[in-house]
Parts: C-alpha cells; sequence; structure tokens
C-alpha cells in the first residue's frame, strides 16, 4: 500500500472525514488515494486562507476536526493567518502539508521552505514524516494531538516520496485522554472567595461557551453568589439566544474595557486567559482588570471546566434557575441603516439555530447585545483577531452544521481577505448568507488613527479609504457564483434576509452603510 | 521626533520612495508619519499577498526597493508566499512589520505572534527595532541589507511603542557594497573550457538578464565558442524581443528538460545555481543535466556577472555581433484560441517596451519562444513557483516602470489568489492589461496527476475543477473597478488587446479557452 493511502485509511479511521484542500503537486498521490479510498469528503477551496479558516469553522460546529491539503511551505504561508485564528481558537485541526520529496530537497528548487518553520508557531504538533512505513502512526498521533483537550492544530509535512513509496500501514486510532479536572480544592477556594460577596465575576471561555449545561452550571453560580458573567471580546462559539444563559462581553476600547470592569475584587478564570488589550496605547495600561482584582483560577484552558463550574454550583448549593425572559422578539426595523437596526433585524428574522459569523468589526460592537431575544443560535467569531476569517469560517461551519442557515456579518474590508471563499459556497451549495457592512473604508483604523491625537492628513486617510473605486460585492460575489443584492434601507435588508433564508444555497446582501 | 518619522525620513533619505501598504492598528504611527513627511508614495492594497507582490514587482522594474508595510504577525503571513517568491527573484525589499508593544507583548494578546520566526525563511536580515533612538539606524542598516548583491529581502519589525516614543534620529544612508568581482582565474578556467569546442551552455541568471550589455557579451561568447544561452524556466526579469539576444529557457517538464541538456560536456553557471527540477517524480532524476557534464561557475549570484561575462569575451577575443534577425513581426492570429495564437497576436500587437508578467502556467509555456519577433520588451515571472505573484508582480511594476504597458498573462487558478490587486490597479490607474487564461481548472495538475500514473476518479477531477460554478472574471474584475471584456476567438481577443493598449489605466480580457 502506497503511503498515500495509508494516510488517508488512517485519517477517516480516526473520524477525520472532511478534507479542505487546494493541492499542488506534491500533494497528487494524495488525491489519488482520496479517490481510491472514499469516504472522506474533498472540498476544494481557491486560496490556502480559505481551507484553514473553513477547517475551523467546520470544526467548531461539528468538534471533530477536520483535515486540511496545503501545498508546500507557500501555500502553508497562505494558510497561516487563519491557522493564527484557529490556534487562539483552540480549534482541533490536522494539517497535511506537501512537500519536496526527501531526496529532492536538499537540491533546493524554487519552491522549497522552511516548511517546519513557518508551521511551528500556529501548532501544537510539528512532524516531517520520514517514511511511507511509519506514515499511518505519525497520523494517527497527530490527529490524538488535535483532539487533546483544549484542541489544537497538528500539522504533518508529508514528503512526495513518503507519499508514492510502497509500504504504507494503516494504524488505529489513539485515544484521545480525558481533560485534566479541577481540583476539589480549587473549587473550594473559588467557594470560598465568592461567598464573601465581594464584587466578582467568572470570565469563562473555550468548550464552556458552547455547552448549555456548563452555562447552567455557571448561571446558577451568578444567581446564587451576585457574580457576573463575562466572555472575552472575541470567543470561538457561544450558544445564546432565547431561554439560554446571557452573557456580557468584555467591551475592545480600552477605556470601555476598564470602565466595565472597574470595581471588581475577583475575577475567576474559567478556560479564560487574564482579560488584556488587543493592543497598547500610550498611557494606557495593558490589562483590562483592576489592579486590586485578584485572579482566581477555576479551570486552566485544557482542564474540564464544565465539570468545574458544576462541582463549583453545587459546592455553593446553589439552586437551578432559569435564564431570564429577554423580552418579547423584536420586529424587523425599518428606515435608514443602524447599527442597532441592524441587529434588531436579525434578532427579528433569524430562523432558529442560526449559526452566526461575526467579523463585523468596528459596525457589529453593538450586534450582539442586540440579539439576545432571538431563537437559540450560535455566535462564532474571529479570536486571534487577523482578518479575512469570516467568509471561511462561514463556509466550514455551514459543512459542519449542514441543516442549519449560516448568517456571516462581515466588514467589507476583511471580507476582502479570503473572498475566494464564496465559490466554495457556491460549489458546495452551502446555506450561508454573507452580509457585506459596506462602509468603503477601514473604519477601524480611521477610530485606531484617532487615538494617535493627530488629524489625519490626505496619506492617511488614502489608506483607510475603500471608496476608490468602490467595490462591488454584487458583481464581486456573482463573479463566483453566488447571488447577490444591494440593500440601502433597512426594509431591503430585512426582505433580502428572510428571502435569502426561505431557499438553499448562498446568498450575499451588500449592506451600503 | 518621534521613532515613526526618523523612519520615514531615513527611508525616504536612502531612496525608498513607494511603501505598498496594508496597514493595522499598530500601524498607525507610521501612518501618521507618512502623512506629516511626505516624499513617499503610499499604495493602499487590500490583501497584504498583493502587498509584498507589488514591492516585488516594483523593485524588478526599478531597480530600487520598495518599503512594504505590513500588519503584526498574520499581516506578514499572508504577505509570505510572495516574499518567498521576490526571495527566489533576489529582489530587493525593505519590510515594515508593525508588531504589539515591547511591553504589551509578553500579555501575549490575540494578535501577538512569532514575527521573527515568520520572517526568518524569507529574509536576509530580520531585526526586530528595541528603541526609538536606534530605529533611524536600524532601517538605514536594512535598506543597506535589501540593496547588497544579489539583492535582499530586509524585515524590521516595529513595535508600536518604538513607533511613538520621542527620541527617533534620522539615520543617513549607508555605502552599498559593490558586488565582489570573479577572479581572473575564473575567467581563464572558463575560456580554457570553452575553448575546447566541447558541447557547452552557458545558464545565465539575475541581473544579467535584465542587462543588455551583459547579454551582448554572452552573446560575443556564444557566436565564439559555439555555446548555448541558456537561462532557467523562471526569471526574474529578462530584456529581449527584437534586436535583442536571443536565450532558450530550460523547459519544465522533467523529460524535455533531461532531452533539451542531454549531451552537454559543460554547464556555466552565471550568477545561476544549477539546474534542477522543480519536483520530484519517481524515477526521475533531480538534477537536469547529465551525469557527464561538469559545472563551471564563472559568477556566484552575488558577483558582477556582467563584468565577468564582459571578461570572459575578451580573453576569448570574441568579436562584437549583432543579434540574429528573428524574421518578420507577424500578423495577429485568427480564429480559435491556441497557445501559439494568442503568442502571435500578442507578438503582434504588444506595445514598444512592454513589460510582460507571465503566470500563464500550463497554457503559456509557448509564449516565450512565440514572441521573440515582438518588439523590445521585459519579460517577468513567479521565480519562487508560489502561484498568486503575477497581479500583484504587474501592479508593482506599472508603479516601478511609468509610461509603460504591463500585460499579465494569468491563469484563471492562479489569478484568483491575489485578485484584490486589481483593485489597487484601477485605484492608482495603472496602465495593466490583465489577460486571463480562464480554462476553468487547475490545467497544471491534471498534468501532474497523469505523471502519478493512475486514473483520475471523480474526486481527483473535482479537486482540479475550476468550472462549477464557473467564475466570472468579467464581473469580478468590474467589482473591483476594472473594465472587462470576455473573448472567445482571436480576433476578439486581438480587437481588445488593442484596445486596451489605446487607453490610459487597467483593462481585463477573459480569455475562454
Amino acid at each position: 500500500m502506497k503511503g498515500a493511502e495509508s494516510l488517508v485509511r488512517t485519517l477517516t479511521g480516526c473520524g477525520v472525514e472532511v478534507c479542505f484542500a487546494n493541492p499542488g503537486t506534491s500533494e497528487m498521490h494524495f488525491v489519488a488515494a482520496l479517490d481510491r479510498v472514499g469516504g472522506m469528503r474533498a472540498v476544494l477551496c481557491l486560496f490556502e486562507g480559505v481551507v484553514s479558516g473553513a477547517a475551523d469553522g467546520y470544526a467548531r460546529m461539528s468538534g471533530r476536526p477536520a483535515a486540511t491539503l496545503l501545498h508546500c511551505g507557500p501555500g502553508l504561508a497562505n494558510a497561516l493567518a487563519n491557522l493564527h485564528n484557529a490556534r487562539r481558537a483552540r480549534t482541533p485541526m490536522v494539517n497535511i502539508v506537501g512537500d519536496q520529496a526527501t531526496y529532492h530537497r536538499p537540491f533546493d528548487a524554487p519552491l522549497t521552505a522552511d516548511t517546519e518553520g513557518w508551521a511551528r508557531p500556529v501548532s501544537g504538533f510539528v512532524r516531517t514524516v520520514t517514511s511511507a512505513a511509519s506514515l499511518g502512526r505519525d497520523a494517527a498521533v497527530a490527529v490524538q494531538a488535535a483532539r487533546t483537550s483544549p484542541g489544537q492544530i497538528a500539522t504533518l509535512i508529508l514528503p512526495a516520496d513518503v507519499a508514492w513509496n510502497e509500504g504504507g500501514e494503516v494504524a488505529e486510532a489513539l485515544p484521545v485522554p480525558s481533560p485534566p479536572t479541577a481540583s476539589p480544592d480549587r473549587i473550594r477556594q473559588v467557594a470560598h472567595v465568592l461567598r464573601r460577596g465581594e464584587p466578582a465575576a467568572l470570565l469563562l471561555d473555550g468548550a464552556v461557551l458552547a455547552d448549555e449545561a456548563a452555562l447552567a452550571s455557571a448561571y446558577r453560580i451568578a444567581s446564587a453568589t451576585g457574580a457576573r458573567l463575562l466572555a472575552p471580546f472575541s470567543c470561538a462559539r457561544i450558544v445564546r439566544g432565547r431561554g439560554r444563559v446571557p452573557l456580557e462581553r468584555v467591551h475592545y476600547p480600552v477605556d470601555a474595557a476598564l470602565k466595565q470592569l472597574a470595581g471588581l475584587r475577583y475575577l475567576i478564570l474559567v478556560g479564560a486567559r487574564p482579560p488584556v488589550g488587543f493592543f497598547a496605547y500610550p498611557g494606557k495600561p495593558s490589562r483590562l482588570y483592576p489592579e486590586e482584582c485578584t485572579l482566581e483560577v477555576l479551570a486552566r484552558p485544557e482542564q474540564d471546566a464544565g465539570l468545574a463550574l458544576a462541582n463549583l454550583a453545587d459546592e455553593l448549593e446553589a439552586p437551578r434557575v432559569t435564564p431570564p425572559d429577554p423580552g418579547p422578539r423584536p420586529e424587523p426595523a425599518r428606515g435608514r441603516i443602524s447599527p442597532e437596526g441592524v441587529a434588531q433585524t436579525l434578532a427579528a428574522l433569524m430562523p432558529e439555530a442560526a449559526v452566526i459569523v461575526d467579523e463585523s468589526i468596528s459596525f457589529g460592537r453593538g450586534f450582539f447585545a442586540g440579539t439576545h431575544a432571538a431563537p437559540p443560535h450560535d455566535w462564532l467569531q474571529i479570536v486571534g483577531g487577523a482578518i479575512g476569517a469570516g467568509v471561511p469560517l462561514a463556509t466550514g461551519a455551514a459543512i459542519g452544521a449542514p441543516g442549519r442557515r449560516v448568517i456571516a456579518l462581515e466588514a467589507d474590508g476583511s471580507a476582502m481577505y479570503t473572498l475566494q471563499g464564496l465559490w466554495t459556497q457556491a460549489r458546495e451549495r452551502l446555506d450561508v448568507t454573507t452580509v457585506i457592512f459596506s462602509n468603503r473604508k477601514y473604519a477601524i483604523l480611521l477610530y485606531e488613527l484617532s487615538q494617535v491625537g493627530t488629524n489625519p492628513g490626505r496619506t492617511a486617510l488614502d489608506l483607510m479609504d475603500l471608496g476608490n473605486p468602490e467595490l462591488d460585492w454584487v458583481r464581486l460575489a456573482g463573479g463566483m457564483g453566488v447571488e447577490a443584492a444591494r440593500a440601502e434601507t433597512l426594509e431591503a435588508f430585512g426582505d433580502l434576509l428572510a428571502q435569502s433564508f426561505r431557499r438553499r444555497g448562498p446568498f450575499l446582501i451588500e449592506l451600503v452603510i
């Protein structure tokens, strides 16, 4: 058996069923093996940044790692920004990166690059496979590494001759270790702190945000102790909406976050890291919590935070409580387009179990708060801050959560990074509604420039201006086979949104704001 | 003076006059300094792969390094594939990569990444600046490094506080060392070999390919000794066309290249590296030259190969000769679209001093041979083999060679990687004619798959198929403000080509093949 075949068989045997791919010459044996073996859905993407972002979205929704198929060093390089985002989201993923044949590599042919060097900063596991005989075992270890809590990126570098050589052996799936549990001492210590009744908050991150039972435990704790429930500004996946536990997200602007967390005496980290600013600003602190606030770790990111929350709620003898009623579901908004009106219209119209991918950057800061009264839905964000995540995430999420409508909320500048993902949505007929917030500028940078304290001149303004020429998203989407339309009022937006939910396949709405 | 201002003043003082930019928050002080200082043309690109490819194209045509402005680690990551290409093309370039403030970095905020680790494999020089006071000097050293023969990529990582702190000092330009010269012994040894009259070839690469005087020396040598004149399959820039020295490029397919170089006894490397296959194939050699062929180095890549050629021609007492007449300029071809017909039409219609950017991959293999009778023009290629170079290269070349028509020959699959470059062409009103060879497949991969020796099945074929849905390049270009039209015959192609040459600004022709 060729190495490539042993790889495909091992991956499918380990439960890896989808491969997002942009193959090149050195991956042809893997492609041929996909053909022969079956059992792996191959999804073609026209740029590697789409490949890695889609694998991230798929895993966030399905809970299972996808494979990526990438071509040599530069192909991996194109995937890195969304691998960075996936790493920050603790997404399990198995990258298969083709490379020069082992004996050809020393000749330093044009595409030869430092593949391992580029892979390492985003990967929890990197291995260059050296023989067809070991490839199956290496792949099983990679899947195991990817699935080990809290989830990580495993990169397998596959020299062409390792793929084409005979002697491949299929390996069995390796057991995935259970996440470590928080010690009873930790639970008691946090309970002790919370019983004091001083201003406290639980900051939740990771799998608990997508786990209704864990959020219910957190809500018991909050209700019994008065502690606030917080989530980071950017989260991999939050289950929310009507009937679910409401969470407050830490604000992005440093001043707003400092105000939000002012007065806290205890911040309990539940799978979360201490909140810090996305960026530093002259004269402003890096930490977003008060100096006098004590950090307590209930569960580290790799620990079972859901169990820790349940144990803490029991330790506190906190009664079960029903989440508060978010009030009546709003009606679609009318008139001029505003962030509040968009949020209201989304809340009014989104179907049950929608998956929201939020890369709306500056325009969408209020969307989260404005959509809690919507039917139950999931909220996915760009966690690592590298823009260009949204269109790919939505693409992968639709494959990871079939039957659910994905709604991608996209800033125009961010969507341009990886617009090629729209083509894959058309090809795979994915139920994705993309909303482009077309402000024709890098609005967040205008805000950031204002923080610099100088009046921007022509050069600076030009560098933030996407309006010359204006991007025409209806044509861009149409050019990739995605039907699209433009809306300039909230009524038109609502009509298009509702239309898109009634049909199968992708649709794009350019919202001129 | 703020660090950022000292940086801009130092760069312009060192002759860096263009900055291709996709800034982010941490670069706002650099942007503000661009405003204040003047003298640096800032060109906005909507994706970092366009930034780095455009800087490559600019430097290839102008001979001067451009600066790039990139945002943190993931922004650099998006630029890496085209930095890889630029490194292989030995292009001088100065990257300014913003980063977290020095004191904020330990907090590992979401966008924090291993910026140095990603930069190193593509850079001849990497430095993270540590203080505003040293920034000017560090920048001068970076420009010097970029300009040192044979040209390299210098990456300066700029923490936000280094940019915003006071204490910046403008540094003067540092002298660029002259390229080392080949020793008289080398010249005599190569002359000795060539006088034997055995089958020999000179393989030229680097600056000599863009240097008419150097090519004239090479042609004297070839005429006097019978040696063939070769260039690698992929070259940064070749000056060619009517009245110029014709060069034979080494073929891409291994079998064809082996046949082409069969029988050679001596291969003289002139700024070139030994020719090897782009990829390895089972049972085929890595080296493209015969085992019995002796390699002789006339000039290493960093040496002055033009001088070495002149000295060798003199040593051989080779008379000056006029390049051969390539025959009459062809008429535009008619009828069904074919590679030969496209080449003929290009040769017939391209204006004097056109700049051809060739990323036509499989369809364009014969374009080079078919255009030698065209007026004098330059030929630029994707040197590192990482597709997605062409649209950005053309964008930068048009800025580096104002007044000359740039013609980008683009495979559809490759053009999709960095299509965002079209927007910058529209914004800057660049004289670029892009021709998309729309075969709606990864044709080169179908060829490569055929080399694997199996009959491709549905999965494999799907992974090479860009036709479902079809990309509509007229709409894609229009969506970014570039006028475009489709051609399905050679007559229509010729008409659109001629039209595009008569107007200013960009135009795109989708050639359905």
